[in-house]
C-alpha cells in the first residue's frame, strides 16, 4: 500500500493515449515513454526509458508487446526499442508488470525478478466490453462491402459467446433476419428468445441456412464454414471472420466461389481506439486498485 | 424402439390440451384422463384412467404433481384421484414416467417397478423458453399495479439469470431506464452491453439504485431486498417477486413502508397457458424422441 | 401579465392532483375545489367552489367535465356541484377558462361573459404524449386476455396515426410479428421501413391477414371491421378497440363469433393517471405561459 | 391497355440491371443500352439505342440523366450518348418518358411530342425507401471516421422527415444517446415517444447540445450549423450532411474548428446499390401498371 504512486508506461497508439489521461486524472503520477504523438493529460513524456520506469510502481507494456518473439518493446516514435531483461532489471522490486497475454518466457523472467506480472487482456470483463467495438466493426465492414443494406438482409452469425451475443442483436436491431449457430441446446433456447433464429451444427438446416444467407460472420476458432459448406451457398457475398487464429473459414475454397472473406482481428483499436483506450484504462485502473496500487488523495 | 406408440396424460390444465393436441398430430396414438375441458385434437378421452395407462410407453403427469406432499394424481374434472402406487403398479415395465420435479418417493417407487422417471419440468431449455411469459406476466403485473407508464420509469431488477435477462431485455425496449443488480464482473459488464444499468450489490450504488426506483422484480431466492433496504426506498410503488421458495424481499416491511408486494410464481400457466402448453409440448417430444419413443410413421 | 398569478382548479382526480402539485411548485397560488384525496403539494383545499374561482388568472376544470350534456361541474368528493353559468358570473373578467373539448354552449357563453376559453384536451402534443399510455394500456388487455404470450403473436393493428405508430412499435419490440394497415402510400412505406408488415384495405391481403392474426387493435373510427371481415376470422380471440365514438368493430358480429371485444376508451387516466396528470401539467403549464399567466418569481 | 409491352433502358448502373432483372421477371419484354456490365437476367442488351427505344411503351432514364444542363443521356459503357430531341422523335406517340426529377425543358419537350413524362424519384414512398439505405451510409461513415462506437456516444440528429427519422431510430438502438432537433411541437412530441431527446431550435438547449455531442448528422436543406454553432462545439468530430443542394453546414467554419465534414449525397446508390435498384424497381414497376403498361400474361 503506497501513496503518490507512479506508474510507468512504455510505448503504446492512441489506446494508451486514453490510459495515460485516465490514470492521471485519476490522481496517478505517470510517466510515459515512446507512445504515439497525441494529448496525455496529466502525464508526463520521458526523453529516456529508464526515467519513465524507475521508482514506478507498475509498468504497462502496449497491446501486441511480445508478439513476434522478441522480448522488445517498440516506441511508437520510432527509434531503439526496450530489452525486456533490461526493464526488469530497472523495475523496483515488488512492482507491477502489466503485460498482454504474457507467454511462458515473460512469466518465468519476471518471477525471476521478483516481479509481479499481471495479463489485463484475458479479462472476462474486457472481452465482453471489447465486443462491442468488436461489432460495431464488423457492421461496418458489412456496410462498406455488401451491396444490399443490412435492414431486409439474411445473415448468419457462427457462434453465440461474447460477440456473437452482441452482434447478433444489433445486427436483428437494424432490420436484419438473423441467423445464429450454435452447439448447446440453452444457447439455442436464449438465441430464439433474443427474436434471432436459431441453428443447430448437427442437423441439416445448418446447410439450407448456409444456402440462403447473404452474408456470414464467423466467432468460432474452428473450420466451421468448410468446402462442403461454401460450395452450397448459393448468394452469399462476404464472409467476415473474427476468431482468432486461422479463423473458422476455408479462405481459398471461398476464394474460389467467388466469396469475398475479411479476417478482422483486434477490431477495437482499429475501429474505436478512443473507446477501447477507455475500456482498457477501466480495466488497468480496476486491476491496479485490487493490487492495492492507489492513486493520491 | 416401438411403434405405434401410446402415451397416457393423466390430469392436467389448457397446458396438457396443447400437448395433448400437439402429440396426436405428431402421430402418436394419445389416451387422457381427468383432463380440463377443451379441445384435445386427435387424442382420446377415457373414462377411466386405467385405460389411459394400460399399454402406454409413456405416463405425463402434470405440472404440481405431487406438490402438496400426498401422491395421488386429480382429476382437472372433479372425482377421485390417481394414486402413485396403484399408477405404477399398472403401468407397463419399461414404460418411462414424465413428472415435474419428482422427488424422492417418486424416485424410490418407480425405480422399485422398473420404471424410468423424467423430469420434464427442470430442463434447461424449457426454463429458458418459459422465462417470456414469465417476464410478460411481470409486465402485466407492473402495468396494472403502477400508477405510470412503463416508459420513463425507472425500475430495478435483481438477478441476471434466465428471467432477469429477458425481463431486464423487455423493459427497457418498453422505454424504461433499467438498473440490474448482478454478482460476477462478467454479468455486470454484459448488463451495460446490453443497454441496462448495472448495479454491484457490494457498493453503495445498491441502496442509492433502490432508494430512487418507482418498482422492484426480484428473481434472486435469496433475501436481498431486506428491512433495511426497504426503509431506504422513497419512491417505490411495487415489488414483483419472481424468485421460488420464500422469494427474496421482506414482504412484512415492505408491507409497512406501504409498498405493495406481489410473490407472482408459475406465471407462464396462469398468463399464458397456450404458450406454456406449446413450451412443455416442445419439450416432452424431444425427451421422448431421445429415449426412442417414437411415433408412427 | 400579472405577478403572483392565482389558479382555481374545480374537480378531478389522481391526474389534477399531479396538476396542483405541478403548478404549485412551479411558483403559482393554486386553490382547489373538489378534487380528490391525495398530495396537493403547495395548493390549497377551499370549502366554497367560490374561494377557488375568485381572483383567480385561470380556472381549470376536470377531463370529461360537461360531457353528459348538464352544465355543472361534479366534486369529487361528493355534494352538490358547480353550475358554469354561476363559475362564468364570479370568474374576474379577462380570466381563462382552461376546458377540456368545450362545445357551442360552453364557447358562446365564455365569450358573453369575456372569459377566453382554452382547449388544455386537443393539442396534438398532448395527444401524442397520450399515445404513449394509451399504448401501455391496449398491451396490458392484451396480456391479460390472451392465453398466448405477445412474443410470437400474430397482431394486427389497423390505423397508424398516433396511437398506431406507437403501439405497432412498442408490440414489435416484445417479439409480435405486427401487420399495420393503412391508407396511405407514405404510411405503408413507413410501417416497413418501421420493420412492420404494411396491409392495405384495399387489396385482398387485408382479408387474409384478418384470417390468420390472434388479436386486433383498432385505432380507426370508421367501421373496418365489419360482420365480412369478422367472419373471416380464424384464428382472432381479442379486439381492442382504441377508437372514440361507437369505434370501428362490429361489436355484435364480434360476440357472435366468440370473440372477446374490448372498447377501450380513455386509458391514459385509468392505466396510469400520474402519467396522465404529468402530461396534462405539461400541456396546461405551457398553455398558462403562452397566454401570459407567469407565475411568481 | 397492350399486351407484349416492350420497356427500353437508356444507360444506367448497378441499379439498372436489378431494374432490368425486375421487369423482365414479370413478363415485360426489356431492351436495354448503355448499361452498365453485370446480369440483365432476361433483358437483351441492343448495341444501337434506337433498337431498344422503338415500339417500346416506355422508355426508364437513368439517374442523374440531364443534370449538367446537357440533354443528353451518356452510356456506361462509354461512347457517344442520345440526345433527349432525337429520342422523343424516334419515341412511339403515347409512350411513356420516366425521367427523374424532370426540368422545364424536358416537360416542354416531351410535351410538344405527346409523350408523358413521369418522376419515378419524387415519389413519398420511393424517398421513405431510400431514408434507410441513407441512413445506413450515414452510419457506415460515422462508424468509419469516429474513433468512439456508436454505442455509448452521443449525437445530435438535425430535422425529423423521412431521414431523420429512421436515422435517428436506427442510432438510438446501436445504444447512442441521440438528441434530435425539430420545428414542430407535434415533431418534439414524437422525438420523445421514440425514445430520443427531444431539442428545440429556439431555446439555448440547441446551443447546449451542440457544445457537448461527438457527432453531427445534419439533414435539413438551411444554413442550421452556422459559424456561432460550430464555434460552440468543444467534442463534436465529424458532421455528416445528408442535405441536398448546399447543405446545411457551414463547411469551412467546421474545417478551421478541425472537425470533419463530410457531404454525404446520393448515398442509397453508393452504398447500397442492388437496394437501391429494387426500390427503384418496385416504384417503377407500379407506376408502370397504373399507367396501364402491363406485362404480358
Amino acid at each position: 500500500m503506497q501513496n503518490n504512486a507512479k506508474i510507468g508506461i512504455i510505448g503504446g497508439d492512441m489506446r494508451q493515449l486514453s490510459l495515460s489521461r485516465r490514470l492521471s486524472e485519476n490522481g496517478f503520477e505517470v510517466a510515459v515513454w515512446g507512445l504515439a504523438r497525441g494529448d496525455i493529460g496529466g502525464a508526463v513524456r520521458c526523453t529516456d526509458w529508464r526515467s519513465s520506469v524507475e521508482k514506478s510502481s507498475a509498468v504497462i507494456l502496449p497491446l501486441g508487446a511480445f508478439k513476434d518473439g522478441k522480448y522488445v518493446i517498440n516506441s511508437s516514435l520510432g527509434g531503439e526499442g526496450v530489452p525486456l531483461a533490461e526493464l526488469l532489471y530497472i523495475m523496483p522490486k515488488d512492482a507491477i508488470l502489466l503485460c498482454p497475454s504474457p507467454d511462458g518466457v515473460v512469466k518465468r523472467s519476471t518471477a525471476n525478478h521478483n516481479i509481479a506480472v499481471l495479463d489485463y487482456f484475458n479479462s472476462e470483463e474486457l472481452q465482453i466490453k471489447n465486443a462491442i467495438p468488436t461489432a460495431e466493426g464488423a457492421i461496418e465492414i458489412a456496410m462498406r462491402e455488401l451491396p444490399i443494406t443490412i435492414n431486409g438482409s439474411r445473415l448468419l452469425v457462427c457462434g453465440y459467446g461474447r460477440i456473437g451475443k452482441i452482434l447478433s442483436t444489433l445486427l436483428e436491431k437494424l432490420g436484419a433476419k438473423v441467423y445464429v449457430c450454435a452447439r448447446s441446446e440453452s444457447d439455442l433456447a436464449y438465441i430464439e428468445a433474443a427474436g434471432n433464429i436459431p441453428v443447430s451444427y448437427t442437423d441439416n438446416t445448418f446447410m439450407c441456412t448456409a444456402k440462403m444467407v447473404d452474408a456470414v460472420f464467423n466467432t468460432v476458432p474452428a473450420r466451421i464454414i468448410d468446402k462442403t459448406v461454401i460450395e452450397n451457398m448459393s448468394r452469399c457475398k462476404l464472409m467476415v471472420d473474427l476468431a482468432s487464429g486461422d479463423g473458422g473459414i476455408d479462405f481459398s475454397a471461398a476464394e474460389k466461389s467467388g466469396i469475398k472473406c475479411i479476417h478482422a482481428l483486434a477490431l477495437p483499436g482499429k475501429v474505436a481506439p478512443v473507446t477501447a483506450g477507455e475500456i482498457l484504462a477501466d480495466s488497468i485502473y480496476t486491476m491496479l486498485l485490487k493490487k492495492g496500487v492507489l492513486p493520491n488523495q
